[in-house]
């Protein structure tokens, strides 16, 4: 069994918070790089034999045309930012209130108003560009602009496409993952300095503010998504929100949580034992470490025989779950998830992963654990950057995974 | 012109932080309002000749099944939340990770897994409970979705019906108001915690984050939306998030925040002059304030009236807007939006509303604004509650309007 920590981490332990210079450099980075990203979306769109596409999300705005919208931003932007490319034609709806905004981010896109009628807007766009077949998400797209587009441009066909922009954006660029690295540090250090506040009686949403506010006035500019703090049993629950339930001596604290830094996102989890730790959890606590490790190693060997791929997400998943045996409670969710603009992305790693090789170089979470309801639940979470070129798997969160007894 | 404000307000101006028996008193209010809530919208099914409905908002799963759902889980819920009624069937979409939570607080539902095959489940659920018509919002449900809807159940008809949720909710009970009036006095209570701190040289980022710890630290569960804190000519752009531009003396400091209280949410903006104010500045803040008040006047006249109904959001914005008279960059947008579960609900305020009654009793904003491009934006916005039956028009939104100079 793996010795415990012998100190407990201080912020000081983890890179520092990025320099302005890294943020003008990682803004150079990305405008440099854009031509390359659209070039490779247009090859796309080329190679599966239709004219024209429409992206919806504002991460693949982002990536592509360069407007940065907002953490929370989603909703009340309505359709501005979803972008429309062809061989030689690229826009991006912007209305009244981003038309400035997009005039000075997304440089290389034409602003395009959708008025109030959006469907009507890519039809006409799609006619005026000689677009025959568009290529457009039905899982996403709400149904009644596909009717309209469908109405307004009787002879455009629509052909269903999924996820093109996230496949390409499951690839990194070196700024990418710079900035993942240094989100993974800031929610490092904030981890670190709530450590001393984490005593007995203190409840979940208590902690789980702390650990917002460490991450916000330490180099985050809005966190990855809600935090997770849950005491005891609550860490079995395969979900759950921060609430009046206090942390108790004896119990585990279990706290998912992540950054964002100039876009890019972390995802961490640690398990912690307040005041004390049974070898019962302790014991648990192994077995969910074992698995973590056994699947870094399977990345460790590909990369160590010379293999001319990577494993795929399922084999890495099955190397986590064969090294955790048939112990009572292993997760049923998947091992792991891309991360970047969003903090859930391509590649998948779980049993249901596609038998694929992994893309490299990528970044994705490493998240084993074990739940015994109405008992106990453990998780470790790391961010885990592969690159087969140079042969390299390195671990971004650096809050180190050995058993810590806090409080 | 009016006077300013002789003494900065202080978070004690306002009202306190709702104890615990408020939040127990509120969690019983909806519990017993519940049926009724149910009832109307099965009302409302039946006057409109169809046989089920389904709807998909958060909101709208919390105000008729109970379920409470993080702020920001609408994206990583997926379906879960999505309700499903008819005459007498009751069901709620719970994946295996809200099956326990859904038992928990929508007791009147029964939870649905909806598995891997939403519109299949969907499709299934409404064959079994004799649906032959469902109604369904095609401008929020996923084309792949619908489609698949259709393609499980032939005979089903799918049936176009828009905000039957949001309509109810435009009424708002005693308990949902005093958690609006809660929400609001948080954000009154934050701003006048912020204004000692808000010197010249703060940037607009920083004094944002301050706005939003005073809250958070100040009993709001959450954010109702991002903290708008926009400075000089910033405050002049419709759209824009917080950035690295310091306030200036002599200029003026736009902040639009809200906050969350037990599920319901306030909205307010303020508009603030740093050091000095010019008598320009001031004469376009009075002309806002005029617009603002003769908004209100018109609800006041109709009670006072002993008016049959109260004057559709139409007649309200254009009071306002004739108060304004012509002067240069009098808002583009809506004069005021209803407020609740959600930061934007109906009724609506504007010039494209309904020529229809303001429905009663219910909470909207009131924020008319002057924006002069590249020189400065005003706009002073309160929420205010009407109820027609007891003639009564009241601001909940408590911080004084008059103008203020700070730093």
């Amino acid at each position: 069994m793996s010795a415990l920590q012998e100190r407990s981490p201080v912020p000081s332990d983890f890179a520092p918070l990025p320099r302005q210079a890294d943020l003008q450099r990682w803004s150079e980075a990305d405008t440099a790089a854009r031509p390359a990203r659209i070039a490779a979306l247009r090859a796309r769109v080329r190679s599966e034999g239709i004219d024209g596409l429409l992206l919806t999300s504002h991460a693949d705005a982002r990536y592509f045309s360069g407007i940065c919208f907002g953490p929370n931003e989603e909703p009340t932007a309505g359709v501005s930012g979803w972008i429309l490319i062809t061989a030689d034609a690229f826009a991006i709806f912007a209305d009244s209130r981003y038309t400035v905004q997009a005039r000075r981010e997304a440089v290389l896109a034409t602003p395009l108003d959708p008025g109030s009628d959006p469907g009507g807007a890519i039809a006409a766009w799609a006619q005026a560009h000689g677009v025959r077949n568009l290529g457009v998400d039905p899982s996403v797209i709400r149904h009644a602009i596909w009717e309209r587009i469908r109405e307004a441009a009787p002879g455009l066909t629509l052909t269903p496409t999924k996820g093109w922009g996230v496949a390409l954006r499951a690839v990194k660029e070196p700024a990418e993952i710079e900035r993942i690295a240094a989100a993974c540090a800031v929610a490092d250090r904030a981890l670190a300095a709530v450590l001393p506040k984490l005593l007995p009686g203190a409840t979940e949403a208590e902690v789980a503010w702390l650990l917002e506010r460490e991450m916000r006035e330490g180099g985050a500019e809005a966190l990855a998504f809600d935090v997770a703090a849950l005491a005891g049993a609550n860490a079995a629950l395969p979900h759950g929100n921060p609430g009046s339930r206090p942390f108790q001596r004896g119990e585990v604290a279990l706290f998912d949580f992540g950054a964002q830094v100039a876009g890019y996102r972390s995802d961490m989890t640690r398990t912690l034992f307040v005041g004390t730790a049974s070898d019962a959890d302790l014991a648990l606590y192994q077995c969910v470490l074992d698995g973590q490790q056994a699947a870094i190693a399977v990345l460790q060997q590909a990369m160590e025989n010379g293999a001319s791929a990577l494993p795929s997400g399922r084999t890495v998943d099955e190397a986590a779950r064969a090294a955790m045996g048939d112990a009572n409670g292993v997760y049923e969710h998947g091992l792991g998830h891309g991360i970047g603009l969003q903090t859930h992305e391509s590649p998948s790693l779980s049993r249901g992963a596609p038998e694929i090789p992994l893309p490299s170089p990528t970044v994705f979470s490493v998240e084993p654990g074990i739940y015994l309801e109405e008992q106990v639940g453990i998780r470790i979470e790391d961010l885990v950057a592969v690159d087969l070129e140079r042969r390299s798997v390195r671990t971004l969160t650096r809050f180190p995974s050995a058993p810590l007894i806090v409080g």
